[in-house]
């Protein structure tokens, strides 16, 4: 294999989760440790639209005992973007501009860490500078509390979300059942078209404390059923549990703001505005006239790193070294992905992904693991999703507070 | 000292926090060791409803081990309840239904879990029946997130509802932050009259990953001056954190869904729904034509275990044990409260409060632990608070999940 010598550039892109910094940290520290191929590595202000802006910071400047810290601060460190490239064919212009950038920069090696959508960006770019004979390996380090990338089994971030939603809705069921009058409780959980993160609110149920319904967007949303749901759990119950994704939406494509919103023109004789929890909560009050609470998990879902998977920190971490790794013996085009033996205890084993099969593709959470009636999960998603909530992260408390890594954020760029 | 033999009934009142259950294991295993005097000890179920409904259950039934657990088991383990005793004038029902139950079952130590509304009613109960000569002692043990008892330093729940605002505060503000373009971030958090949890936001500032503004209802509630200082930051920084009380009021005493209801009939055209963090967000998003997020903590901030401050777990547990004490020795009508040294190092010293000192009384935040502009809080708060947040429960995880207690629960009551 040929040596490829130069520099190195990182960038985060996408929203943050609880463990994109630990890849972060992967990346970083065993990039440090291969100064004999790469000379500087660089960290990318705002993921993409820091090397366009030429914006980057010199990671080699950092105390390494900071980078350790990584792995347990929540958030992109380097600042994030939903920057979005144009096809080539229709506008070259951040194209020209990407290979100046890594032309005078002399960047060898681009590690792009965020989901499909950052994928077809490192796809796009590696094309690009392939046609321009730019000699330059490209890495996805993949990154989603969504957990909805193909060609991999899971995806870094998931399971530390999937821990902190069934924890959290855990705590709240203890909460929301303690009156001895009627309660109904939704809760709304993030992901879009994909329900992997509201399924993992059935981890709760398995554990006894956990909600009674629970929603997917794999399913299209019908509120009459829904409604019939929790009418009967509340007869025999007196309290419900409703956890409902983001993204439920009817047969016809309707999310619950705009289905709401058409259907209660008349008793509420206004447009509703705010999470669909809070319209779902107000919606159930004024039809059944008891008490209920919505409850958004809002930010907290990605960001709650006090409460990261060990299993999530380390192999997040792991996804970042192996990506050197590959790019240092030749590899380029390719994300690294995860797979988990076909039978026998869990393992997680790195595979390398070609781009384009991830770039623009999402995975959903199969019809076979949510129950017939569409209102709960099965035993198959537990099997699949504890393995990855296992262990506590070595997150750092000092003083009673947490202690996140300071970067100095020293500029690499010579504009 | 007279030696008064008899049966021990424990309740929990009003809304639940992390640690009341932690005051119930103190209460339950200090209890259980002394069966030279007291023969059975009793669990209401719901509080002041259970002892009226003749609903308890036999604590000398449960696995001691279940029973320690309770100390990181959130919520209200024997339900809660809201209920409030009319005056004995007005209505002497309830009070005859206690002695008759305190009579069948020789209930001589009540010791009752609560806030401000549960001290008034060990009060009625304690005065009503030394009217009519039984002899019992009563005990409240403190216990609100709120912190807004008087006669006591602080109350159990405090600490820890203020280490999970302060953290998750923290983690927000790094996420809120990630993205080069605008973004205002409004956190609703709980107190409705007092302002000791919103203030608690201010570690996170402290700790430089904090709220811009903080605003309590201790200072009367001005939209524009509000809207104002937000511009203001949002000019020099391009990113607002605005940490708010959901108890915050104009001076003429409305609250924000009141207010901005009236304001915006024209620009909105409805009643506004929901809690105020949505309310306010979609009012700056009106203004000022930016990206608004609004998040409220809601029920996590008072159920969150897994984050709770070790000192507030053991100070809570103490409170119970010194309960059960001080009515073995004679004490009653009081409430076991805290104080600290004036100066030196932070130790908690538990101290006897007349109920009737604590009832239907709250305390606020000295004007002086907020800034002059009433936007902010001053140094002195921070001393006050971090004594409260420090150390990490010993909370039990299992397989990637809190245990909590299970209670066997076996009835006590014969009815």
């Amino acid at each position: 294999m040929k040596i490829l010598k130069g520099n190195l550039i990182y960038g985060q892109s996408g929203g943050p989760t609880s463990v994109i910094n630990s890849s972060m940290a992967g990346v970083f520290t065993e990039a440090l440790k291969r100064s004999d191929v790469i000379d500087k590595v660089y960290g990318a202000a705002n993921g993409i639209v820091g090397i366009l802006n030429e914006k980057f910071y010199d990671i080699g400047e950092e105390d390494p005992e900071e980078l350790l810290l990584l792995k347990t601060t929540p958030s992109s460190a380097l600042g994030s973007c939903r920057y979005m490239l144009a096809d080539v064919e229709e506008d070259e212009t951040d194209y020209l501009r990407i290979l100046e950038i890594f032309k005078k920069y002399n960047i060898r090696y681009f590690l792009y860490n965020g989901g499909n959508d950052s994928m077809d960006t490192c796809n796009k770019i590696s094309k690009y500078l392939q046609s321009r004979n730019y000699e330059c390996r490209i890495i996805g380090i993949p990154k989603t509390i969504d957990n909805d990338l193909v060609g991999t089994d899971h995806c870094p971030g998931f399971g530390s979300a999937a821990k902190y939603i069934a924890t959290t809705v855990m705590e709240v069921s203890l909460d929301a059942r303690v009156y001895d009058i009627g309660t109904i409780t939704v809760i709304e959980i993030m992901g879009r078209n994909a329900g992997w993160l509201t399924a993992a609110s059935a981890l709760a149920s398995y554990e006894k404390h956990g909600p009674d319904l629970i929603y997917l967007p794999e399913i299209p949303f019908d509120l009459e059923k829904m409604m019939a749901d929790i009418e009967s759990k509340y007869k025999s119950n007196n309290n419900v549990i409703v956890c409902i994704s983001e993204g439920v939406r009817t047969k016809e494509g309707k999310l619950i703001p705009e289905l709401i919103g058409e259907l209660s023109t008349d008793s509420f004789g206004h447009k509703q505005l705010g999470g669909s929890a809070q319209i779902l909560a107000d919606y159930i009050k004024e039809r059944m006239n008891c008490k209920v609470r919505g409850i958004e998990l809002s930010l907290m879902q990605r960001c709650a790193a006090h409460l990261a998977s060990k299993t999530d920190v380390e192999e997040a971490f792991r996804t970042g070294q192996e990506g050197v790794r590959a790019a240092l013996s030749g590899e380029s085009d390719i994300m690294i992905g995860f797979e988990r033996p076909e039978s026998g205890p869990y393992e997680c084993i790195y595979k390398k992904v070609p781009l384009h099969l991830v770039a623009n593709a999402e995975k959903k959470v199969p019809r076979e693991w949510i129950n017939a009636a569409g209102n709960h999960i099965n035993r198959p998603y537990i099997d699949y999703v504890l393995p990855l909530i296992q262990g506590e992260s070595d997150f750092v408390m000092e003083e009673g507070l947490p202690r996140f890594a300071n970067l100095k954020k020293i500029r690499g760029d010579r504009r």
